[in-house]
């Protein structure tokens, strides 16, 4: 569904722009619905929850990240042409960076990207810095007041599942954003939300990182996205989430767990409530056949620990000599708080993007 | 990647055509370069490892699936214009799905087909039928022969890793696909191999149905291939596997394991072997910022258990009424072993459609 | 709006094989709302207007064409899924084509074809054969129905204009298909008409060939069609015509004529007409900024006389050698009576995209 | 080949953004391979070259146009990522169309706009100004430099062929650059651009506009280049002239001219010139089947009058009331001089992102 390389969706298409250092980040929408009403503050709001130093367990750089839109927004609304959405960089000190130009940062993209391009912005993470996610938020804000317009009762609740060794214990049927930012590192389980803060500190403090389990559930999407069979629903949803940095797994319903029933548990039996056909269980995850069912759509996504670290590590130089390296930028040691929001971008554009084409399909008496 | 719904690929381009009851399946590639030796001979080979009755242990459905080339081959060569592969459908017996055109089955893709489509081919599984998949297999004997042409080690092996709660043990370094079908369940460690074929029997036997886990590595892939942002290698691997029926889900490298580890301990550090920049380990999965480093692409994909069982089960019917359902078709107990060449397959067309698209953009000296 | 190579639009997507010598010709269409009505004898009566043999001033080739529609149809009515219509190819002979295995005919696409590829079908025009219209023209069929479905008024009637030096007298706004099929050169002025069959036959009979204009009116189109800026509705319409063979030039309303007014001579008033915004001209040609506005849309298609003539011409041998060439297979001396159905199939093609696109993003209450 | 609305491009995409007020406008480039050099600066030349106010006989707006290169170019070079070209908008004076609110031009985008969008940006030509162009000139010039660091010797030479009844004498095969730029007209022969001149001045005292039509012969473009059977060349370069703002007709080669003759006539006998295969003559125009033929390619495009005059003309207004307009910004008498550069950039993407795909599809040695 992402057409190619940095543009993303069929119908409602997202290109996101800028490296980590540089001029600035931001998106181009294209094939927005017209008339929508839309202001940079309503994208800040989630700007807000993904920009660094939001809390004392995040990276403390000091990027505002306020953004401006610069087309396809006149009085208030929408006009069906290019949004263009900006963020200016701001707090960029490549000075923490110089040892980049000449090092590899390990299951960092430094490497892969000097062999594909032959060149690669070492000023930070240039094209593969989380920054590059702004763009993301961004459109995703838009997205989702789309979807909301046609479908007031959608919800979009990401949150963070599990960090290292650390559960949750959450129930998706009923958690709210409310719950979820209640604490800074967005686990809605208080109790777990405190251990994983002290985990955090603890670990950033050894100069260390740790991955983690974010959790999403969709509520309110109507029956009949998805486009069988190569853009089936969660196939999307999995190169979304596949597409975000840091992630190396994606799993919906039942997942890798529901590899290890028979049929006869796992099926999602179908019953008739108030009226509708709805299923008494939801080992699907919404979703059947590629297409939405109306129920709850739900899956995780694994996050990795965050590669950069302070701690010293083996590497080799440009030149191909072996090298130790400490990073000296000002990292994450966990990406998962900020990584909430983005997993809810993408959420909003895949949706938003399945929903324009089923009415664009769906057209006959 | 894929352009939309029923077409994969940016320049090597797939569409599959065609419903499990109905004239015929197929696909037409387009994109594909010229002069690529091709017979219908090669590609019968993958599409027999995919067939119905191949072993006991899989569906009896006597499908011999015998492809014809009719377009973009001439004198044995491709001409560089689309290939038309084309298998006419034989052994249908629609009297075996009567009940599917007034009942949905339960998990499987009767309800939602009909909510979005208001219609459905419900002589079998339609187009959510495994058989679609005959498409993904012929095309991707071709994509294979590509990318071989041009990387002559490049090969792919995917195996049945588990079924239902029996693991097996496999070395991805240097599993064969000689070891892979020495058993017709399609795991390459023998001893884990019968007892799986004694629980798929005894799983059968009840009227049941299991799923399972496949792995599948991918030796020998070139670096440099995959486009960030959105089109990150892994992402459209994601995709790749989701879209194929059954699939919860997809993890790669240290994948969901991998968020329980610190940075330093799930950082591959890079050293350099015989004057070549490599890591010491792999848990990246051949994979970094979403483009190949050249190491040992590695994954795995859950697979639930097949929805259509024997077994009556609770269901509604087209008229929302409570109904029960046992399904009379010759249905597969376990999809692993035929998923094999399909997993195999989305792989070849993810990996030629990034070759194409780095010889297209990497083109200055 | 073509996707790529052989796949065109963008919603409704029609991906055409086959080259005029090999197993067949046809089409897949992707994207096509469900719920359609359709059979292939609807899309038989348009083959027959397209086909060879049809009468005595076009090849006389005799190829049925009799279409079979393999998958996306069940009891008569359209799946949403992939169409595939196929027409086999039967009065082949490739013996009539032996000596275009070692020369290129001038004007042809033999030349470039061998040097882009490194191989070509000579066996006939391969896939630059106008046989490979067929597909175009099968799915414009569906195309039209889809439109009509939603827009009843709606209609295409496209006519040759001129051949040759001849010109004839026809007014757009009320000429029929009727009037177009009564005479086999497809030109609705009668008088003209004769002329021009006589032009035919005597350029024919000297072995040569002749081209012309053809000129298509639609009716009926609904306001709202077209998305700039690159997507503009007459770029479309002129992409869609350009990709036919032996096109030359393309121009819609004033076309070139109008770039010898003054704006005050040009532009179209605006006035209201049964309480209805119109206009008092139509040089606009019923798209004004890219986008329809409910005015009829007219425009012109140049065609170059067929390039294949039995007269000896002057070429060169694959090898590089000089070359007499007289082509003796059996082709069209004016291609413009059969162009008439593939420029109708083109709009249907431009046309039905655009509206499913219209009703893809104009979604907002 | 354009991928959607305001993407164009399969694997050079170029996506323009911006309204002619608001923000700014601009481009991303998506897909530029890595490491060109490129600056600003000459991104700057072209912009110059479309932008108003630069001679006495286009709009004395006073617009600078000046570019800034945001994402994408790391110390002078492309690193391969998306790139930002941004211009803000600075001489806007809403004030001189507070008639648009209510009023729509004849001839002009207002009508269609608002109606498909339901609103408009009536503070200027919003999306249909030709401000827009400015993301098209500034991604042609990267266009360009992609293809000259391959092909040394491509160039495109744009011209003014002929404006109002005025014609010129001009040799494609031979015209410069400097003899375009030599007049404010950019008709490269001084005796006609004289009297085109002095036509301008005339019809604008007036408060007139007129058109004309533009020439463009593009000199060293490899064979091979094209994609049958949608993705013909000229397909693809009619569609990207008929994209541009005012453009009425489009033709290649022998054009509308080569419909009048015969096939004998028409032909262009291959011949061989210093060991290569030549054509000894060119109706093709540098273009046979939809591909290359190593040949200039040379074609024509008709462009309307200026729909904006200051001449009072019939209209109705929003509610549907008839109504007087007589402009009062502005406008050029004549868009041909800056349409130039516009043409150019368009030929500049159409080329480049078919040389992409050749090198993308055709890999195999």
């Amino acid at each position: 569904m992402a057409l190619m390389a940095s543009i993303f969706g069929t119908l409602f298409r997202v290109s996101t722009w800028g490296e980590s250092h540089g001029g600035g980040v931001g998106c181009v929408i294209d094939g927005c619905p017209s008339r929508l009403p839309i202001t940079a503050e309503e994208i800040q709001v989630e700007l807000d929850r993904r920009r660094p130093g939001q809390s004392d367990i995040v990276t403390p750089r000091q990027e505002e990240d306020t953004c401006r839109i610069l087309s396809g927004v006149f009085q208030g609304q929408t006009l069906g042409t290019p949004i263009l959405v900006a963020v200016d960089n701001k707090d960029a000190r490549p000075s923490a960076y110089t040892e980049m130009e000449t090092m590899f940062r390990p299951s960092h993209a430094d490497f892969t990207y000097q062999t594909k391009y032959g060149i690669r912005n070492w000023e930070g993470g240039g094209r593969s810095s989380a920054r590059e996610t702004i763009g993301r938020v961004a459109a995703g804000v838009v997205a989702r007041k789309v979807i909301r317009t046609l479908h007031p009762s959608y919800e979009v609740v990401a949150y963070v599942r599990s960090i290292h060794d650390l559960e949750s214990d959450v129930d998706p049927a009923t958690v709210t954003t409310t719950e979820v930012d209640a604490t800074p590192v967005r686990c809605p389980d208080p109790k777990a939300a405190e251990a994983m803060i002290a985990r955090i500190k603890e670990v950033r403090s050894r100069g260390d990182s740790i991955g983690g389990i974010i959790e999403c559930v969709v509520r309110g999407v109507p029956p009949s996205l998805g486009e069988p069979v190569f853009d089936k629903l969660e196939a999307d949803l999995a190169k979304a989430m596949m597409s975000l940095p840091a992630t190396k797994g994606f799993e919906i319903g039942s997942g890798f767990a529901g590899s290890r029933l028979t049929g006869s548990e796992h099926n999602d039996a179908f019953v008739i409530e108030a009226g509708k056909v709805t299923t008494a269980t939801n080992r699907s995850g919404g979703i059947q056949g590629g297409i939405s069912n109306g129920e709850h759509i739900f899956f995780r996504v694994a996050f990795k620990p965050t590669a950069t670290i302070a701690k010293s590590q083996q590497t080799v130089t440009v030149e191909g000599e072996p090298a130790e390296l400490a990073a000296r930028g000002r990292h994450d040691a966990c990406v998962l708080p900020r990584a909430v929001p983005m997993v809810e971008a993408m959420v909003n554009l895949v949706i938003c993007d399945h929903l324009l084409r089923q009415h664009g399909q769906n057209v006959l008496p």
